[in-house]
């Protein structure tokens, strides 16, 4: 569809000049996400206050137009494209952080703050903002919130949900609402908060958030212990946690991801490594987290080829920098990665992990395998020269079909969008998909939000 | 209304000998909750099995017949009074433990089961549910997962929705969902695991949890701190967070606490004692919770009276026999108590408190206050020997205004019932009610589940 003339006059009658863009090279700018996928929205709307994010969504709702929320546009599965064209919405200025309250440990801000500003700025109070997916550079809060990103440190301090005190959304129609509260715990009515955390901006449009912060953990140490199989680092995964450790990352490297950053830089392993486990610890006493670093290395020891402790900021950067170097590594195998993040009861990640291989096997694909072990969250990367690949396309059914058939799920943290919409009835049942759809219409009755995502294909 | 002769021989038809009882004495035992309000069912089911419950809910919708879903029966907010009649649901045969999976960390259970069965059970394989109400020997998980129930270990540990990897519910009309995975992430979909938990039986039943465990830390250590004056005690608990601290427990008493216990037990407190700090930390060597304890109490200890510091698990008992005696001994003050769970940023905790005392004051009702400070979370006695008592009353109301305009929520971990549904408009806006309303109806067409909670004072 393209946008009337009529209903182009009254967005723009309340938007601030510069608020908004029509011409080709903005729309392409917001047209795509990290999918590779794109569509060109007809406007771009660049509200810079609550109020004209709910003048948006009240003309969208009348004239039944399209919209499109969209943060940094880092999403990977597809939740910022505007498959229906209309109206993408940039919530980029609305980027301030508002309040940091060190007695309540919370901070709010304004959806389109950058991630990694937040967390910085916090920390300059000396508090901390747990939730770290590396995109968090260019991702902006609304977004995170929208899919529920992960990161590195989920094992430990749990997923970004559980940092949620109060959010403030606009609904379809316009109309402001507030769900949670500052205080600390609160049942009052349905917990509305959790419905709009990854709902991938199909409910409504989160304008700011208060979050939940901890002291900073000031002191960091890492090891990285490799090992002959992958079969004794996921069960060395499972004691570390069994012995009561919850690291601040814990993290699994397979073979082929050594093979990728071998390619791409020298490595030096131990002879016969199959499988890696990278952990890191934190806290905010130097002694306590050595003392704990150690412990943990001590559960896995007697079965790992060698462990290096990074004792220094350097070593640290070192391990780490392994771990980093895996995602542009992969290019040097092939031209795309099809990266699942698929997620299995972490007593499956063994046949999860060899299922992977044996799919990307017979796909004739190269299979690089790393992620967050300690969540049973794995990023399940076939590698392809053809953009799109039905050989990889149908690799990716076959996984998810796996994935549900062990007791998993089709997305950790990346969120079902377009990318993964096709698969959604492998997890959930028709009844379960019904209600679902009865939830998006108590929101959204007209539809006008992000439609095309998690439910249909396309919109 | 009375259920017809007709329903009832529906009802009859799908649920086996025994699984139903029509006589005026059971019907009375399940008339009534911990709020000591009571309505007397037509009839109450005790199902065995997820078919049977499918069973009632799809003969309950049909008919158009109210049904209470009922677990232990002891919560504070009127959930478990069937205010309409027709069927009180209770799954007390569906008490089952299916799994304890020590790879995952996980265990199934069926909705009966009794919180500390539970707790105990897991903790014979030395794994740990945190959520700890004080209610847990007669709770069950279904009614504790539905009122989202708090306790003494929140401000370490968090709610118990937390700890809720999936859950299977019952829907009005029969069919049954399953909400959420055993994998640690999920991101597939609206996550209907928080909007069931904390939903007082209004949306589904939920007939079985899998949760997630810890490993169960073995050791513990407590002290008490007494200080001159209550905002010092609450500048200490805020300096124990902002040093890096969440210990197990962070809990706060008052003087008229002290002077009820003194009235019920004799008590020996240092001289000027007007508030108290309880701290309580856990783990899983001795030698760091030792630690962890001396320096909590080093954050505090220059502007405390004193320190009682428990070596012994005698000792330990000592300190936690105080914070228990509290709720017995408030009878010694009055017949009955109106028990309000506010919470309140915790910066606003020293003015919530005032607040507290001036209206008790003003209404001419001895107020006795503790609670759990390290989540903002207290609990506001207002004593008196009427029931009702139109001056407790207005007192509750008073109370609610304040909380809010603090910027905090009428209930912390209670629920909202029937006992706060009057002041729900104080917290939510109209527009927000009509939102949460449409929910309800997309899970409740015919508002047959638990109907007369959470929106209107009578159903």
């Amino acid at each position: 569809m393209a946008l009337s003339s009529e209903t182009q006059k009254r967005l723009l009658a309340g938007l601030a000049p510069g608020h908004w863009a029509l011409d080709p090279e903005t729309r392409l700018t917001y047209a795509y996400d990290a999918t590779r996928r794109e569509r060109l929205p007809d406007i771009v709307v660049f509200p810079g206050s609550v109020q004209e994010v709910q003048h948006v969504l009240a003309v969208a709702d009348e004239t039944r137009t399209p919209v499109y929320p969209r943060g940094g546009g880092t999403g990977l599965s597809g939740g910022a494209i505007p498959v229906a064209g209309g109206i993408v919405l940039t919530l980029e200025r609305m980027n301030r952080i508002l309040e940091i309250d060190e007695v309540n440990f919370s901070v709010t801000a304004e959806a389109g703050v950058k991630l990694d500003n937040l967390r910085d700025e916090v920390a300059r109070h000396g508090l901390f903002f747990p939730p770290d997916p590396s995109s968090g550079k260019v991702a902006a809060l609304g977004g995170v919130l929208a899919e529920c990103a992960g990161g590195l440190n989920v094992v430990k301090y749990g997923p970004i949900n559980r940092y949620v005190m109060r959010l403030l959304a606009v609904l379809p129609g316009g109309e402001l609402i507030h769900a949670g509260s500052k205080a600390p715990k609160t049942v009052t009515g349905y917990d509305l908060r959790h419905l709009l955390i990854g709902s991938e901006g199909t409910l409504a449009v989160i304008v700011e958030a208060t979050l939940a912060l901890l002291a900073y953990p000031r002191y960091q140490q890492s090891f990285c212990a490799f090992f002959s199989s992958l079969e004794v680092a996921l069960e060395g995964a499972t004691r570390i946690l069994r012995a009561g450790y919850r690291p601040r990352s814990l993290e699994f490297i397979d073979s082929s991801s050594f093979e990728c950053i071998r390619a791409y830089k020298p490595l030096q392993l131990p002879e016969g490594t199959a499988a890696a486990l990278l952990v890191e610890e934190d806290g905010h006493d130097p002694d306590d987290v050595g003392r704990a670093v150690r412990a943990i290395a001590g559960v896995v020891h007697k079965e790992c080829l060698e462990i290096h402790l990074a004792t220094t900021p350097e070593e640290r950067a070192q391990i780490w920098g392994l771990r980093k170097a895996i995602s542009p590594a992969l290019y040097k195998f092939a031209r795309y990665k099809i990266n699942e993040d698929i997620c299995v009861p972490r007593g499956q990640l063994v046949p999860a992990i060899m299922g992977a291989y044996q799919i990307g096997r017979e796909a004739g694909l190269r299979t690089v395998i790393f992620g967050h072990c300690g969540d049973g969250n794995l990023h399940v990367n076939f590698m392809t020269n053809d953009d799109p690949d039905p050989k990889a396309e149908e690799a990716v059914r076959k996984l998810m079909q796996m994935v549900v058939s062990l007791g998993g799920t089709l997305s950790g943290e990346h969120g079902i969008g377009t990318a993964k919409a096709p698969y959604l009835g492998l997890e959930l049942s028709p009844a379960e998909i019904a209600l679902q759809k009865r939830l998006k219409a108590a929101f959204d009755p007209h539809n006008i939000l992000n439609p095309g995502k998690i439910f249909t294909h396309v919109g």
